[in-house]
């Protein structure tokens, strides 16, 4: 690989990313949905690519688009992709660059390689849920864990079946494009969503799992009374309570290291200035890509709810809205990745990711790895969303690195 | 007083608030406003009762009620009273209970009585400030303290002035019913409108003086982040400074005896559970009858709303929305109601108001002084708001005994 220019294909790459963001639905910012026509023009070019990178294309009812080395049909295949639908008003990296920077790859490694596996890139068509508020449709199609009462969903235009069929009332789910055999393993590249390689002044970190998530919804209930004539002792203040609440959740992430829990959505009733509040609903999220450490944050936030709600004689309520558990990435996967990172970068960075990515799906039919990438100010799900090219240039070696050692260890020459 | 049957009047004032709730603009629920057609009939009727106690009933341009006694023009006058106006589905018992009662009172006393004082009744037009958020337009105007000025305030139907004046572009606006120098004293009965009452199983309570409030809205600012991507030490979480302030708030209580603190509504900004809160706006509520102390209290806030700020990286902005002096009841007059107190119902318990009144409004004319009556619960400005016969009845008693106390301390016979 020594005659490779690096810096011309992430050039390639960043100008193939601006090029996707100009296809958008909503006219003035970027926003890509399942099937919409949006994603069948972004869909049409990005297989226009993938020709061009030498790989066969073909697409599925769901509109994933899968580029396949031809004639390699008795070899393993290791998948290489991400997601080309956005959330509204998106920024250009998120999904897209997993699917460029794959394309380049499989360009770099085009057929009559010696690698002693297919490498194939695919684009799903649903990760973020924006239609139907269900994510990862496109990857759970792709590997055939799409069930026919998963067609029920639906927005205000109708259901995800009604989409698909236009009106037929039975839809053939494949049982997946490729088995779990055939897959020698699902890697992703993803822009961090985060600030943490920024922070350490890293263009690339190799991702260890995807942090398990719980998800509650918490409602406390005091007692409205005159905030002139109440004395303290005498109110059963709500916010105070879920205000005590929110701090013991900030303390939890110290005494539970690698913790990640969150109190975003939080509402007052009846929220006036001159009523003592008497019902709090808010969110909690708690993220941790060790299973047992979560389970054991949650239930130590439960015990400390119940503390505050008693001392302070309000009633409370607790609903588990999702329950997701961690997926691990591949040790000897992510043990070259973090080999190839050394190599390119001169470090390796492990950190788990707080995010979700198609790879927690694949997880179910293969081994999976991630490498994110540096992204500005940790900001994404946002216009603003860069990635320097130095640092595309940087994950395309580390990658390529990582394939090259990956094709050794699994016996190339 | 040895012939008056308490409890027949007790209830006839019970059977008159029920009356008066019935007057209403809104079916099915009590809500009387500045000049709105139920505000007349109301007025129209406390204004009979009136003259059935035997007062000379006058009304002024902006709907007060005044009833006053006739052929005594040489003495000052003792002017009881209240406001017939209430809140959107308010209780029967705000305003009116002062205002019927006051009208007993004059019956008790009528003229032909050997008080030293003119005793007068006013039933106010506005003090809830409903129609056009400006509370007391009604005592205001009765003190001559409403400028041309203040008929500018408007609500979505149009002015003040226009109101008033149905097209005039000049009112002229009385200097005040009465002067200071006429009037002795003003005093009002009025129902708690908190639990304290309840709490210490008193029917009734002596008011020393009407807190003195501040008012501010407090704006921290941090930065929106993934809750799923962004470690602890990397966030400027605006909840967290504003839940550890809320408490701060709380402790100010406890540091500060007799303060009353409130944060009764805040706002979340994005308000998404998987985005860390960029922005909190909020309320803060501060009353004390020692407006020295709420100064301290004030202050103290402030530095520790300035220390979280720092300390969590987050900016701050306060903005003073009311700053309003206390107002001290008459020592004299409350010497005379809590000796009343005391013969009636062998206790006197003496407690700030830390709702507003008219007599906040009275105070820059004369001497003025209030009695708590006990309400249910604390409840007030709702349907449910309530207060037993009883104790109207022993709320009757102490007034009548206190006015009579006054008589004998002013000269009387």
């Amino acid at each position: 690989m020594a005659t490779i220019d690096w810096l011309t294909r992430a050039q390639r790459i960043s100008q193939r990313l601006e090029r996707l963001a100009e296809i958008t639905d909503e006219p003035g910012r970027l926003t890509r949905t399942l099937l919409s026509p949006a994603m069948t023009q972004a869909t049409r070019l990005a297989g226009r690519w993938m020709e061009e990178a030498g790989l066969q294309i073909s697409s599925d009812f769901i509109g994933n688009l899968i580029g396949q080395t031809p004639g390699a049909s008795g070899k393993q295949v290791f998948l290489i992709g991400s997601h080309l639908d956005t959330v509204r008003d998106a920024g250009r990296f998120d999904g897209a660059l997993g699917v460029v920077l794959g394309i380049e790859l499989a360009d770099i490694f085009r057929s009559g390689s010696d690698l002693p596996f297919s490498l194939w890139v695919a684009a799903f068509s649903d990760e973020e849920g924006v239609r139907f508020q269900t994510a990862y449709l496109g990857s759970r199609a792709f590997c055939g864990l799409l069930h026919q009462e998963d067609l029920e969903v639906s927005n205000r235009e109708g259901s995800l079946r009604a989409l698909l069929a236009a009106g037929q009332s039975q839809i053939d789910l494949p049982t997946g494009v490729v088995s779990g055999n055939q897959l020698l393993a699902y890697f992703e590249v993803h822009i961090e969503q985060g600030p943490v390689l920024e922070d350490r002044n890293l263009p690339v970190g190799v991702v260890t799992a995807i942090a398990g998530q719980s998800r509650f919804r918490f409602n406390w209930t005091g007692k409205a009374a005159h905030a002139g004539t109440t004395p303290i002792p005498l109110r059963r203040d709500a916010l105070l309570g879920a205000a005590r609440f929110a701090l013991q959740v900030e303390n939890a992430c110290t005494r539970f290291p690698g913790l990640v829990a969150t109190v975003g959505e939080l509402n007052v009733s009846p929220n006036v200035s001159n009523v003592v509040p008497a019902q709090i609903t808010h969110s909690l999220d708690v993220r941790h890509q060790d299973d047992f450490v979560r389970a054991a944050a949650v239930a130590w936030l439960g015990n400390e709810a119940d503390h505050i709600a008693a001392e302070r004689k309000l009633s409370l309520e607790r609903l588990t809205v999702q329950e997701t558990a961690s997926v691990a990435c591949d040790q000897k996967l992510t043990g070259e990745l973090a080999a190839a990172s050394k190599f390119v970068t001169g470090a390796s960075l492990e950190l788990p990711s707080g995010a979700g990515h198609d790879a927690v799906i694949l997880s179910q039919l293969c081994p999976v790895a991630m490498l994110f990438v540096r992204c500005r100010d940790g900001l994404s799900h946002h216009p603003d969303e860069f990635v320097q090219l130095a640092d595309i240039e940087t994950a395309l070696r580390t990658v390529a690195k990582f394939i090259e050692r990956l094709g050794r260890a699994e016996g190339g020459t």
